[in-house]
This record gives structure tokens, C-alpha cells and sequence, in this order.
């Protein structure tokens, strides 16, 4: 696929588009304006216009988008079609809990193995996946094509388990572990889950709407 | 606190100053320009400037921002000070794994209670939070100011509990279902975890990275 350089905002609206679209499909729409797709997501038309003129000409003036046509696209884009496959490191409690609950496949992705350091539930199966030792690690990677790991170990094993998983080839990590794991410059790319920067947007949200009721309840007072 | 209408876009990003200005704050650094933090988050300097006007005054010409005052005011913005109480609903895989590793104080939160309808847990304490039965969430509401639910129970109990959180004055809801719990106009809040958004920004750049090194090879091999 020819590639232009797409800026960092695009690139994460993508994935709201491609759920918006999904639940424009399931409720049987297969095509949209800018306008209303725009109205549904909190952008404006244009926004909407532009973010998909970076990947090529989707809409037809006066038509819409072709729904079904758009998604494929945007899953496309997004390398949701290049059977990408992954590791877990660590089957804790957070581990368990993206096995058992975030489909991977729906995704683009296949998770082919996990790996833990505890005894007990190494050689064991969780949902399908194998959990191996740590030890098998290295050997794994020269014998698999990996093109992510997700990281969802404790804490003060996020940087040696960077370090191992670099050493051994694999690039791309989805981190679950609050802990900044490589320099500015690495080449490896990293993509945080920060539950943070979620909790505190919905922080800010009750707070403006406290400070709302507060501020109707004086000018009521004052009248 | 006087509140002027800030956009969306703005809002995100203040979490992810927030936690630069921690990390700075660790490496004992105490003031910094807005070209230098717009250089260490990928902002332009009069973004940076542009945002932060939204709620007043905070930097000097010539000297840069004070990096403690500018922390205090945005964790001010976000409501962390106000004493959030918040519940959780499901004391499943991610329940756990969320009270063991995420640190709701460090953000203004206090998790007082827990609910799940196991009756092997329920009257047990994890990790400080009591677990009580789902029977008494009502009461539990009526008797304890509850400014957000943390949804972490299984799918299909989602839109029900919802409803009844939502019947008992509960305003705000931190959801980690995958399901989409209300409708658009709605006067809860709800700030969901999309796990999905960040694998797929991170499938983007390995199919980037991809693309680039196989039309470098391409090039290559026509030299």
C-alpha cells in the first residue's frame, strides 16, 4: 500500500470511526453524509471531509459514504487485515481479564502464546492460548513471527521485559503497565493504555457539572 | 470556580499534561518553556499556549511555565481536589485487577465500596475495599454521597445495572464493558475504555512501518 504521512490526530480518530461504522452496520445503515456522520461523532463535516481525503476519495458529492466501502477501507488502513499476531507477557489479573473479554481476532489480531513466570498455571491453556514459561521466550520469538507483545506484567518487571523483548526482535508493544518503558527516541513503538487520562476526563466532567448546579443554585438565590 | 466552555479536544489533552508535568516534577525540573513541553509531547508551543489560556494566566514571557503551579492549577481543572467518591460494580478479573494496580487516590478518587452478586465474596474486604451484595447498592446510594460508578461487571449485566445505577442518582459512570450504555442525549456522563482504539493506533504504525521498510527494500532492489 503507498503510504502519505497521516498526522497522530487522524490516526487516532480512525479507530472511532471504525466503531462508529460498525454500529451504523449492526443498525443496518449502509450509507451516511459527512454531515451526519459528523453530527453523530461531534465533528464537523469538513473535519470529517478531511481526515478521509489524507487516505483517498471515499464520499461522492450529494451521495455519502457507502458505509461497508468506508469501514473496509479504514480497517485496511488501520493493518486490521495483515494477520498480525501476538504474545501476552504476564497472565495476572489484568491479563486474565483481556483474555477473557477483548477479542483480539475482532481486531486484526491472533495472540498465539502468553507467558508467565509463576509454575503453576505454565503448560496450562487460558481461552485457548497457551501459557509458556518465561525461559521458552527468546526460543519462541526465533521460531514465531511476533508483531506485538502486550506487556500486562508487574510493575517492576515493565523495563527488563522491554529490554528482553527488544533484545529478541519483537517492536511493537501494547502496554498495560503505568510505566514509561522506553527513551523518546527508541525505535520500538509503544502504545500506552493510560486509565488515568480516562478517569480524569470524566473527573472534569463532573466537576463542570457540580460547579453548574452550584452556580444556577446562587443566581436562583439572588433573584 | 468560574468556568468558561472549554472544547473536548482540549479537555484530553489535559490529562496527558498532568502526567508530564509529574514526570518532570520527578526529574526535579521546575520550570520549563512552552517550546520545550510542546517538544516533549509533540505539541506545537502556541497549542500549548493556546490551551492553557482556556483557564487563565499561567506562564510568564521569557521565563517559561512554573512547573508546580501549573500542576496544582490543572489538577485543580480536573476536579482532582473535590474528594471524588466512587464505587465499583463487578468484582470480576478487570474489578481486580483495576484495585490492585490502579491508584484511584493518586487521582482524586476514593474507591469506598464494591458491589458484585458472588455470594463467596461478598462481606470479604479486597485490598481495603469491602465487597458488598448487589441487594444493597440501593441503600448503599441513599446513605453515602456516590459521585462515579466504575462498571466493571459482565456484558450483559451492563445496560441493567446501568439503569439501576442511573434510577439511583448516580450521574457518572467510568465503563469498562465495551458496551455503549446510553443513549446520545443522556444526561449521564460516561467515559468509556476503549481498549480497541489503542491496539488499533498501534496496528497503524506496524502496518506503517511495514509498508516503509518493504518499499525501501523495493528501491533497493531496483538499484
Amino acid at each position: 500500500m503507498k503510504r502519505v504521512k497521516v498526522s497522530n490526530n487522524v490516526i487516532r480518530r480512525l479507530p472511532r470511526y471504525l466503531r462508529k461504522l460498525d454500529e451504523l452496520t449492526e443498525a443496518g445503515i449502509s450509507r451516511i453524509s459527512s454531515f451526519e456522520l459528523g453530527h453523530q461523532l461531534g465533528f464537523t463535516p469538513s473535519q470529517i471531509r478531511q481526515d478521509f481525503s489524507c487516505f483517498g476519495e471515499f464520499g461522492q458529492q450529494g451521495y455519502g459514504y457507502n458505509v461497508p466501502a468506508l469501514r473496509a477501507e479504514i480497517a485496511s488502513i488501520l493493518g486490521m487485515d495483515r494477520g498480525f499476531q501476538a504474545i501476552m507477557i504476564g497472565v495476572g489479573n489484568i491479563g486474565r481479564a483481556l483474555t477473557e473479554n477483548f477479542n483480539f481476532k475482532e481486531w486484526g489480531f491472533r495472540l498465539i502464546a502468553a507467558f508467565d513466570v509463576r509454575p503453576e498455571i505454565i503448560g496450562t491453556m487460558f481461552h485457548e492460548v497457551p501459557i509458556l514459561s518465561m525461559d521458552m521466550l527468546a526460543q519462541f520469538l526465533r521460531e514465531n513471527r511476533v508483531d506485538a507483545a502486550v506487556l500486562t506484567v508487574p510493575k517492576e518487571a515493565a523495563v527488563p521485559v522491554t529490554e528482553m523483548l527488544t533484545a529478541n526482535g519483537v517492536e511493537a508493544i501494547w502496554n498495560f503497565t503505568n510505566v514509561e518503558l522506553t527513551e523518546p527516541n527508541s525505535s520500538t513503538l509503544v502504545e500506552n493504555i493510560h486509565f488515568s487520562d480516562s478517569l480524569l476526563s470524566l473527573s472534569y466532567f463532573i466537576a463542570e457539572r457540580s460547579d453548574e448546579r452550584a452556580a444556577k443554585a446562587a443566581r436562583s438565590e439572588k433573584n
